[in-house]
């Protein structure tokens, strides 16, 4: 490991965390409420102090991030983040316990919207300010945000990009790495800009409307209220929602060819094509499967549109509390929790690619069965795809549901609640989605877990986020190692 | 399609089941009680006026046996054998609707175990006899026993088995398909006689011992008690059955290699070794944690090495209500419900090997991001193992696990039950188990699914034990294509 250089890395990541901090505080500062203003204020100063040596002190005598350091960065980044991100939750006396602070911070970062939070009527705004400005933060990237800001770090970056954003492979937009990612945060600043401005005009006030459209744009959940976006009863505000929930979960890439009239890109997109048609059938399925619960077509699908957009986004609002669904209903959610939204979205879940082409090569080992000696090609896009890459990606696939069982195991070892509750739990903080069934479902939360199982889902958050390896390899001991 | 050959090969079979069915008729005619004599006779003339025509009118010009075909033969047969081994239950108004019937028979031959069997007091001998036998039949393969018969039926026989038996790779004992088939058979008839023996030498009557000496075989899991091995109360019959569950999850080759002496061959096979350790691991911890649940070690020893050993072997005996264990206790044995045993044993579940050689490949894959110039081979047995079998293996992993939810999501389309007991429904049956939790608890069944559920559990569970391409193949429409 090139230490100096991992060292100035991640001085780098925390001083852009400090600057990220600044919306809250001036929130804090505008609304002077007790205990937020100086709760941020410490945090800051504690991350200064740590960040700025930490960036000039480092002499780092190798500029070359190589990938292995790259992903130590990346795992680095995002633990380090969430250590100091949750302090201004414990020294404002929101969450006391720092293990609940450090839950609710990672939860934010990772864009999950699992929350311990039980009491939604004394909050400062400052605080609640900076929990949902994770999700935004978190949503697109820090390093993303970092590389935005700063282009020149290092000589090769691309390895932070592949490590951070999600997907099986790497979209550069444009070919600078750092180009890619002030167009990135570009694009995505514009449409949390325009949800906040529909929001607004939907009856929010700036306040709420923030909230929820950073919650939306880094697909993350976290509302100010205790029955989430059901606290409004307001259908413009669940469509507004419901729309860009969905948008939230589409590749970037996409964003940009429309920007550069590329339509025939976009047409030719595979992932899109197969997300939209998951999220038509859902909706539909759903409908279906409600119209006898809610006893009318159109209170069926506006119930059915919400939460299978909040759920294949991975953000995690909630209109109702879905855990009452018929269970037929609340199987197939379960089903697309596994999936997720497309590779570089802000979503989370296995993505919608990968899926994709596992389905695709289930379907080609049942033609190989029948057709032994035929060739055939897993095609995607209209390309023929590498065998390599989708060898990976069975393996992916595999190791994610095998964390989910893993992590569900552990979290059952504190013998609270019922099968349900902990192996949701453990599929919610891995697919990054936020509310689960049972007593993690959306009328409830992770408040009564002990510190093992709020440990546990921190971790399960973080892997989920960054795709599991950047996470799974600091276990490795080679990556210890000295160069 | 080689339709006069597959229609010759589908003849055999049946006129294999019509001979499997005589030791039922006479254990019937022995107790001779009202029903299943008839029911038994009336069946047995109807497999033989399909099978005789089916085997000898059929005139195949080309006696070579593709894969494709061989694939198809093996679907068929096994549903073809479900179909007419349901008829005695039904028949003899043991079971009266045939829906639950052919459940039944598809859990029997398939050896699962589940049941819809809710009243055990008046069942005639012969149809409970006939209902354990299958599983015995199943266990070891249909096809196998029919090689093991008539080991020239065709030019090309291995795709059967090859199709039939559990496991990634085919492992011939001997070069000749006829003669292995034949060792198989004797060696699983020695292993049941012993377990018979010592079973009687336990306490049990000659007919329980019968009953649950094939059910262990197999590893099945019909008892002819509503709560299973538990009515026996033994602690000897107790410790008989763990061992010989774990016996019968071993792959076979196994004990020929013991009656050859190779204890070389025994001692690389890294199979065994990781099914031992899984088994003794779970043991151990779910030990750990029912020590509070059962007061002493002895007694949470005594009922989690029983468990351990049901389900790993995925046999699905019970000695107590499991789903009243801590919800810690539980999950393990959810987790140890996908895996099941070795390939090349009678048991279910993804198979050892595959899910050891998917953690090599995960492990890899942590390594190959850290290291990515580096040539990683995965190794078992000490040979480096082809990609494209490892890249099978994945994707096989992927549509089992697919097709458990997938089973799940129609499952609860009746809306009945939870959700752990439509997804453990699901779950038990495509792993060949038997119980799961909640309403299919050990202390439950599947008797008020409704018929749709009842269809889909039968699918799930030949899927299962045919390791799904046999089965999913029959959807593909170029199996229908004549040659």
């Amino acid at each position: 490991m090139n230490i100096a250089l991992v060292t100035r890395f991640l001085g780098v990541i925390l001083l852009v965390e400090a600057a990220s901090m600044t919306p809250s505080l001036i929130i804090a500062l505008f609304h002077h409420q007790d205990g937020d203003v100086p709760a941020l204020l410490m945090t800051l100063g504690l991350i200064l102090a740590v960040g700025l040596p930490m960036f000039f002190l480092s002499r780092p005598k190798d500029r070359n991030l190589r990938a292995r350091d790259g992903f130590i960065v990346v795992a680095l980044s995002w633990i380090l983040m969430s250590v100091f991100g949750a302090l201004p939750f414990t020294l404002s006396g929101f969450l006391p316990n720092y293990v609940d602070a450090l839950f609710e911070a990672v939860s934010g970062f990772t864009t999950t919207g699992a929350t311990v939070v039980t009491d939604f009527s004394h909050m400062p705004h400052g605080i609640v300010f900076w929990r949902s400005f994770t999700h935004w933060v978190g949503g697109m990237g820090v390093l993303v945000l970092t590389l935005a800001l700063l282009p020149k770090l290092s000589d090769r970056t691309s390895h932070l990009v592949r490590a951070e954003s999600p997907g099986p492979s790497l979209s550069k937009i444009v070919p600078k790495m750092g180009d890619s990612a002030k167009i990135l945060y570009i694009m995505y600043t514009v449409l949390t800009v325009i949800e906040f401005c529909i929001l607004m005009l939907c009856g929010m006030n700036p306040y709420d409307a923030a909230i929820h459209a950073m919650g939306t744009a880094g697909t993350g959940g976290f509302s100010n209220y205790g029955d989430s976006v059901a606290h409004f009863q307001s259908v413009p505000i669940e469509i507004t929602m419901t729309v860009f929930m969905i948008l939230f979960g589409i590749n970037f890439a996409i964003y940009y060819f429309m920007y550069n009239r590329s339509w025939h890109d976009i047409r030719n997109n595979e992932e899109l094509r197969w997300y939209l048609s998951i999220v038509g059938i859902v909706i539909l399925l759903l409908t279906v499967l409600l119209i006898p619960y809610y006893g009318s077509f159109t209170s069926a699908l506006r119930y059915s549109a919400f939460q299978t957009a909040s759920v294949i986004s991975t953000s995690g609002f909630a209109t109702c509390n879905f855990d009452l669904w018929p269970v037929s209903a609340r199987m197939l959610l379960l089903l697309v929790m596994f999936i997720g939204s497309c590779a570089g979205s802000t979503a989370g879940g296995m993505k919608v690619i990968r899926v994709a082409l596992m389905i695709k090569e289930a379907k080609r080992e049942i033609r190989r069965t029948i057709q032994p000696r035929k060739v055939q090609m897993v095609r995607f896009d209209g390309k023929g795809i590498d065998e390599s890459m989708l060898h990976s990606i069975a393996v992916f696939v595999f190791a994610y549901v095998a964390l989910v069982l893993a992590g569900a195991v552990v979290i059952a070892l504190e013998n609270r609640y019922d099968l349900i509750t902990n192996f949701t739990a453990a599929l919610t903080c891995v697919s990054n989605v936020g509310p689960g069934f049972g007593a993690v479902g959306p009328a409830g939360n992770f408040a009564e877990y002990g510190p093992l199982a709020k440990l546990v889902c921190s971790f399960l958050m973080l892997a989920g986020r960054l795709e599991l390896y950047p996470l799974l390899i600091l276990f490795h001991p080679v990556v210890w190692k000295k160069n």
